[in-house]
């Protein structure tokens, strides 16, 4: 039998679920999902993602991609499949496209590069309509970004971050990644001030971007030195960074795919 | 004895809240501040606001004045006043900065002019993140903001607003109000598109902005042409305008004092 090979674009708001990877009884992203197919199309439909995210984590660009056979989309577009998936699935999670892809794709190991965004502020004011998706560090003292950009200048490029990872993760692996690029920059939200750590890199290691944002905050409060991160880093070792910063302030924001550019242009999907 | 006249900037998550005006065994904003305020000074402080909101409308500038007896602050700061109101109510509501004003201010009276702010979203996407703030208009259609654009120039100056104001609130009401100006425009929030109608005015009846949305939204869809928006106004009855867009996507912005510029500055206070 021919197969076809789909990846769908899917949003979630990380904070209903028990994280992306499904878990027997929880709710998880994978698990609605993969229920929703399985009503469907009536059989179990294995499904691979771009990034698995943890509890409470939030995504605008996940990508996930599955094996069908032919003749299951044959009878259906893949507007009416994604709305098909929408209708079966919890409300704080949402598939904006499915496209075909080549045959054997896959959403994890073909990725390119990854982009992570992590919204946090600094000071006496409780974010209000932008708390959901922004870790507030209760302060009187403002974040110093520029020591925060600079910190972040030691984690670009490769190393091992070992440093920057769950530790019972790391043990065993492989903990060396490539970091594209760390941006840092404040951005008003509805009207409410924020930082955001623009992270880009092939890959990430459990928990890494957390770590670094924790870390960058450190430099950011006056605690440390920017170059305290270069010693960071060559510790490898979890306890030399910084804390972990919270789950809600993080967005999986893009997946690029090579050779596949612009695989979702135009999201907003028509029949 | 002495009194001195406080103004308090105040942000709100509109969903938990049944409205801003207090109402007996309902939880509101005013009835979260004004319970705060006697527990601190043990006897009844009341308030006026800039702009009542109704249930599920949000705010990052509302205004709150009072009044209180000098020697009520001889012992505290205004910073600490503001922490202490935050830590008595309801964790949607925020006091962002308590300042002093002139004696006899009131939020409502002395209002120069206010801005209310819209965000809603068209087309088959599910905002996710920005859902809290969001009017999602389901269609597969696009919203047209020029024609939006020039139907909001047909609403800017002085008009008697009857067919945008809840009909049971107009009656035996002088409902000429003047509105300054109506900008729409895409804006990108947390990479989600929407479209924000900003309205700025001396004052508002009830449901006015977002009775303004509704009938915009009849433009942009292609429904009715931008110059209807002159004939809805000339009918002065309600049925002649379009729905009342929902309360989630509309936020209370800001209000600006006449000879009171800049009343909030830093509203990140410091002790």
């Amino acid at each position: 039998m021919q197969t076809v090979s789909i990846a769908m674009l899917v949003s979630y708001d990380g904070e209903p679920f028990c994280g992306y990877a499904k878990q027997e009884g929880l709710l998880t992203v994978q698990g609605e999902l993969e229920n929703a197919l399985r009503i469907i199309f009536r059989r179990d439909v294995p499904t691979v993602c771009a990034g698995r995210t943890d509890a409470g984590v939030h995504a605008i660009g996940q990508v996930v991609s599955a094996e069908l056979f032919d003749r299951e989309l044959s009878d259906r577009t893949l507007r009416s499949l994604a709305r098909s998936i929408n209708a079966l699935t919890h409300d704080g999670v949402f598939v904006k496209k499915v496209v075909v892809v080549p045959r054997g794709f896959s959403a994890r190991f073909d990725a390119d590069w990854r982009e992570y965004r992590y919204r946090l502020t600094y000071g006496n004011n409780r974010p209000m309509l932008t708390s959901p998706f922004t870790w507030w560090v209760k302060s009187s003292r403002n974040l110093d970004i520029e020591a925060m950009s600079l910190a972040a200048k030691y984690m670009e490029g490769e190393h091992d971050f070992k440093s920057f990872c769950v530790a019972l993760s790391a043990v065993g692996k492989n903990t060396v990644r490539r970091v594209n690029s760390i941006d840092v920059y404040n951005e008003s939200v509805m009207g409410e001030n924020g930082i955001v750590v623009r992270v880009v890199g092939t890959a990430f290691l459990h928990s890494m971007v957390r770590t670094m944002v924790g870390t960058l905050v450190e430099v950011g409060s006056g605690r440390r030195d920017p170059n305290w991160v270069q010693n960071v880093i060559e510790k490898c070792d979890r306890r030399a960074a910084g804390p972990t910063a919270p789950a809600n302030g993080l967005v999986f924001w893009h997946v690029e795919y090579k050779g596949l550019p612009n695989l979702f242009a135009d999201s907003n999907q028509e029949d």
